[in-house]
């Protein structure tokens, strides 16, 4: 690879927080003032009176008239993976690949990045930091008219340009049949118009905002996930040197951390056998999907207002009436998922060799394109655990439970795409465990540098929604 | 990567074909004496005949009465990829994942590879080199009694040995759902008796063997192709610059491949730049496939001996009865896919900065996992062309068939798997294009290198296994 220059300046941008072109003051500023200059109203309304939605009368799916958006469907699972052989449940069918594309550029030479003050009807506390570019399909060819997204024209057919990063990953699979986006960073090299909406920062600043909870979305935390900073080699020993050693700003375990992601050498266990552990994973899993008609799925329910687990566990679906904005007003109603708990998502990491390793699971989720994604070490809503019996519990949630304050490397509450889901957040915590950690791991987990689980995120679906987000949130700065 | 040494024995092995512990004659005489000894009989017979296979009285899918195994069922395609938005074809469904492994071990210094001879009842010419572990899971969990295959401990509880790869790769997607197999390599340490149908032999002399037709199976060529020989740094300039420019039993031509495999910095596109291309390939078109019982696929037919197109393309479906060996006489009955006509297979490959590039097409195919696969840049049926109109005419085909035997690197005919396929064969080619050949690519097509195709061969269904089968065929010897 020939691209030293380009890790080379994520690093830097990664490492900037002051001297960035906007103070972290502005830039807060500037988000209250977004929040406050944005009134909307999301009310939970019956599915009848859902305008343009309704249930298929034949399969009970839940649909929009013109077939596109996305649908509610049922599917049935069959897996030899974990406790529960056979289930059925509602699910979200979404064909559609959309963009979820960040525009970067070279400000006072150092890489900025264009972020969007966007509300969805699900978020949390209203506007949160949404990629330059988030849309659907359906969106971005305005299936129901409205106005071109703006700044789509930079990825759909970049000019004076170049892209970064541009790979298919999934989203949260026990809620989505096989739904990708696709995460893009494009930097430009012309001025742009900047939008009231939006705004530039580095990659140090969204990993400072990244430590409040349910401000930075999703859909940016999964691009910001893919961003590699490269190796040793490629990434400028001086650099490093100088900002990392020499920088009273950066404590020790951020160096520590800087470390683990660059170093392609101090392994526990390498690529190959890495690559082949996942094929191990893929060949001892089976995982069945038969789509059912939404009517036919056993166990769930449907009154005026949800359509509900019978135990009231997991999640529902529900319908939202939503109106957004002051001078310019849009009204929609559409479907959301309300999960039943909020959940936890955790990653163990342990100092082997000098070198963070990272605890990393092989997941089945019923959504997965193929069998198995790498998940966080821990990833369950609270509901899974409450009841169970002891052998049944997720591994090792009992040790995040119970681990010491000083222990948390990081634990902030973020959401889950607004768009498709109503007020769901995660714990999102990075634990460090010590040397009295057992060394033996069941047979699905596995320990990983962060330069390794950035080598994998490069290609399609290995790592999951939930890690990458965890990852996100890993900071340099 | 910490793995040098790993890349410089299997580089070793491939230029190793004098020194090792059978001679070419020996392997040969080894192969003939095999074929001699193994006499086999297959008889293609009416469905009816076929002990232990039938049609299902509801969906006419043909399947085994044990339900393991595989059947034949339907599926229709809708896409936007090509020139036939849709159709419906019968399908080869084989949910398991079967082992392909093979053994190797470091004889006098140099690594050995364990192939075996082994019939298929559609292999042209009866024996051909299989790897030392071929399996289904029902042939190895035995399924109806039989043995247990040969080795099969060596891949499944690897004791005093190093797994050296093991990776899912993709069979054909135009005759399989989705199938895969588990290519995987076991490096073992201690001395192992050597049955009479196998035999030890250097990469080097099965690059030799690949220069015959139908002579090493597609299971051997598949497993082979995802050995990865490192890079320059990885892979000791010194080894190199003493064999390779020193040694006169290598042409130019093989020290230039050589260069193409391991040089990973002189590419015409970076790594990012070709993931960003899949992406653009996978978002573009669209795979949609249904699920059909075999009576009810549109312009197939069926009667007594065969399951046909109705226009007599494509392939068919027939049932054969199989005996086997002399002293151990093995009978079965099976259905297998018979090919209308023998297919092409072609890559065109290109010096660009001194090392070849592979000129390689996003292949859209029905049983893909993940919509396209990578393919090589000429791949069909005779068939398909002959009654085209040109423009549906496959790109650069008429090239591949009118270029000057000077420019053809390789050219052999090789057999598809003969436990499925009945006497079906390609003809394999690597063609050398010059200078006048056209920039401007069609959007799915792109110039790699081989070290570039070997890192994507290391993730799993990136290379379909026509490529596959081809990249297994470049001679470093």
């Amino acid at each position: 690879m020939t691209q030293s220059i380009n890790y080379l300046d994520m690093l830097q941008s990664a490492l900037t927080v002051e001297g960035a072109l906007h103070s972290m003051t502005d830039v807060t500023g500037w988000i209250e003032e977004r929040k406050a200059d944005t009134p909307f109203e999301v009310t939970p309304i019956p599915f009848s009176r859902m305008t343009n939605w309704g249930f298929d009368a034949d399969t009970g799916n839940l649909r929009h008239i013109s077939g596109k958006f996305f649908s509610i469907e049922g599917i049935r699972i069959q897996t030899n993976w974990g406790f529960v052989p056979e289930w059925d449940q509602p699910i979200i069918c979404q064909p559609e690949v959309g963009y979820l594309g960040i525009l970067c550029k070279k400000i006072n030479g150092v890489l900025h990045f264009l972020l969007q003050a966007k509300i969805e009807p699900g978020n949390i506390g209203g506007v949160q930091l949404a990629p330059t570019l988030q849309a659907t399909k359906s969106n971005y060819t305005r299936v129901h008219g409205g106005k071109k997204p703006p700044y789509l024209e930079y990825f759909q057919s970049p000019g004076n340009a170049r892209i970064r990063l541009d790979v298919l990953q999934s989203e949260q699979g026990s809620k989505y049949l096989r739904k990708r986006n696709r995460n893009i960073i494009v930097e430009i090299f012309d001025d742009l118009p900047v939008e009231e909406n939006f705004c530039w920062m580095t990659l140090g600043q969204i990993g400072l905002l990244l430590k409040r909870d349910n401000l930075v979305n999703m859909d940016t935390r999964t691009v910001i996930s893919c961003i590699s900073f490269g190796s040793y080699e490629q990434s400028a020993l001086a650099l490093m040197k100088s900002v990392l050693f020499h920088d009273a700003a950066h404590s020790n375990d951020q160096r520590h951390m800087l470390l683990s992601a660059l170093d392609n050498e101090r392994h526990l266990h390498s690529l190959p056998e890495l690559i082949s552990w996942i094929t191990e994973m893929k060949c001892r899993f089976e995982l069945d999907v038969a789509r059912l008609p939404l009517n036919h799925v056993h166990g769930w329910q449907r009154d005026e207002r949800r359509i509900y687990h019978h135990e009231g566990r997991y999640f529902s679906v529900i319908g939202v009436s939503t109106t957004i904005g002051r001078r310019e007003i849009a009204s929609w109603c559409q479907p959301l998922v309300q999960s039943a708990q909020t959940g936890i998502i955790a990653f163990l990491i342990k100092s082997i060799n000098g070198v963070y390793h990272f605890l990393v699971q092989a997941k089945l989720e019923a959504g997965n394109l193929d069998i198995i994604e790498l998940a966080p070490t821990v990833q369950c809503i609270n509901d899974n655990y409450r009841e169970s019996i002891s052998e049944q519990k997720p591994a090792f949630l009992d040790y995040v439970l119970q681990v010491k304050q000083e222990h948390i490397w990081y634990d902030a509450h973020q959401s889950e795409e607004g768009g498709r889901f109503y007020h769901e957040q995660h714990r999102n915590m990075i634990v460090e465990v010590d040397n009295s950690f057992p060394e033996e791991l069941p047979p699905t987990y596995v320990w990983m540098t962060l330069n390794q689980i950035k080598s994998f995120i490069h290609f399609n679906n290995y790592f999951n929604m939930e890690a990458r987000s965890l990852i996100a949130a890993i900071g340099l700065w």
